[in-house]
């Protein structure tokens, strides 16, 4: 499963520069900056309404939109998901140490 | 790098139903889906902010909070990162099919 | 200059039910609650990015969007502008008495 | 009821530069336009959850908050509620015209 974000990744910079009428993302990249950022804001209120609609399977299908058009938003900047899951890991190891500090601050109020 | 996203998944699941006091995942949790929505509205907004300032580090911890809290509201529903990404996998199967069918379809108009 | 939203949410609630073909808002009103709410996500994020590009005409022109679909939504539940600008009229007065308060007890406090 | 758009307008304006402890719009003033903007996504995201549930009393709360919102975003480009008013003004007299053409056309295909 791991390496899907990769190969996703890897077909949506080869779409950058591409001819607009050979791909939805190569059309994307064509309009510029301002229509990639209105799609992940069209994608996040749809996974808001697929939410509150309480269906699981829209909820994958719309998250699955939203993380699709924020890698194209990544792409422009010359950025990949790997960018992006450094970050999580990082601050993961953050809470990990700042849970660390909680547990200990709790054990000495004890 | 791939392994992350389980990580992430495994510890938000972990602060489901815990005592809201302890993180910022299990008060999230405990204000309820509506919170939980608001922050990945939020973020998304953020991101498209970071995106228009053009600075590529603040739109990589953008899209990182942005996918963070895209992954509370999955496991709100009982849903994994994994579902997503078999549904980004699935797509890009279709796609692959798509495009092998248009140029097919380029081919055979020469 | 204020007679222009009840007019507008006039023109909107004449086109519930009216024929799809017609006009862009029967059209909206004939696709649904979730249609006119992505609309309304969508008009949020281009008045972020008009404002963000610093752009007076084009904030002005998205607000209009912003407000325009706004309406529509609150006819979808048979509400007018008259409804909304009541609610802000009550938190005026409110915080008029808020602030009245705060100035007495700023002071007091000299 | 016309009048409070200008009144609210008038309200906000003189909150710009404002000491930040004395008011939650001078706050927001202070801490500056991406402050102001994450607030208008955060109001548009909360306005679609209230209508995903139904709730038409929470609507006109929060399309209250979001206009309340965008007119400190007009603030902030020296901009008055009255510039949107005359925009949808624009647009219903083009809105207008462009039915009359497209009555005018159906009766001549007739």
């Amino acid at each position: 499963m791991s390496e899907i974000l990769d190969r996703v990744a890897a077909v949506i910079d080869s779409r950058k520069g591409a001819d607009p009428s050979t791909s939805y993302v190569a059309k994307l990249f064509d309009k510029g900056l301002d229509a990639i950022l209105k799609k992940v804001g069209e994608e996040a209120t749809e996974t808001v309404m697929a939410a509150k609609d309480g269906d699981a399977k829209k909820v994958v299908y719309e998250v699955a939109d939203l993380w699709f058009h924020s890698m194209i938003a990544l792409s422009h900047f010359g950025l990949k998901p790997d960018d992006v899951l450094a970050e999580l890991a990082r601050r993961e190891g953050l809470s990990g140490l700042a849970e660390f500090a909680a547990r200990n601050q709790a054990q000495q109020q004890q």
